[in-house]
């Protein structure tokens, strides 16, 4: 399964031999039963991610209420916010589904860039392609209705339809559980 | 005012002396009228900002209709979405006061990893900077009403009320103009 991570990588930038085999050595594989929270609000966050298997939410909890920013699947990296600022964070992280991920932390990285200063050029370009799918992200929420949100998800991510629960799924798209019931039933009827 | 960008440098990564001098050798400031449209959709974007001086507004059209993304003043970088990736952009960025900006290109950037190294250090730590100030404002976006919002902008950066059109205020906070005003009314009288 690591080689889903050289996969993820080489779409976006080129590795030597030497690196694939050094990824490969210093990747930490790690199984997380449903249910498992990754990170709590109030938490420092020292850890990120990526998706080999399964599915991860992050969300907060505004007002007693959970908002869902994002549901990671497979072959998706998972930073989460403030991860290595050493400040509590405000997020949650959750497997919702058994997961297998990939494990990282801000001292492997540190050691990784020591080691293998060719590591600092990868990562720039992996975080410069995460903030792009991140303000993507950010712009297409800000600039469509529920509806649109709901037809892109459609298009784009069928499969979270059938693994997410529907309270979930509502509040990822920014409306009340009620509202995406409506919401589907008007489309249904199209 | 090449000290503003090393400023905002120092304040996330360590400088040597001799990559301040370096900074500011390369540093390129252009002035720019008030209207001067930087990115426009179908455009492909090559160029990435500093705000020395001025504001800068993100937006999309959509439908007919103009969504403000964001707001760029001092002392903040300008990142376009899908910089460097060479497709035609759906973005557009415009200069809402005589503005002051330091320019970077793709073809600079790749030039100075080369020449200098270490710039890949720097690059990857404030593309982390940028990448987490992006995923707090998708937070605080998703998790607010527009009223929490207004709120926040007050709190956070009260100029905006004074430099910004009312109607790309509105936009910006996700909300018609109307209801901006009716929304003013109703703090007002609290």
């Amino acid at each position: 399964m690591e080689n889903e991570i050289i996969k993820y990588l080489t779409k976006h930038t080129s590795l030597s031999d030497e690196l694939i085999d050094i990824v490969i050595a210093s990747t930490i594989i790690k199984n997380y039963k449903k249910g498992t929270v990754l990170l709590r609000e109030g938490e420092i966050s020292k850890e990120s991610y990526f998706v080999l298997k399964g599915c991860v939410r992050s969300y907060f909890i505004n007002d007693g209420e959970e908002r869902t920013i994002e549901f990671y699947t497979e072959e998706q990296p998972v930073l989460p916010i403030g991860y290595g600022k050493g400040i509590p964070s405000g997020q949650y992280l959750e497997c919702i589904e058994d997961s297998v991920l990939t494990l990282n932390t801000t001292e492997h990285e540190k050691e990784m860039f020591l080691k293998y200063p060719q590591f600092e050029s990868i990562c720039r370009i992996m975080t410069e392609v995460m903030m792009a799918n991140f303000q993507e992200s950010f712009v297409n929420y800000k600039i469509t209705n529920p509806e649109e949100r709901y037809l892109f998800l459609q298009k784009e991510r069928p499969y979270l339809f059938q693994r997410v629960p529907q309270y979930q799924l509502a509040s990822y798209l920014g409306i009340k559980p009620e509202s995406l019931s409506r919401l589907r039933k008007r489309l249904n009827r199209k």
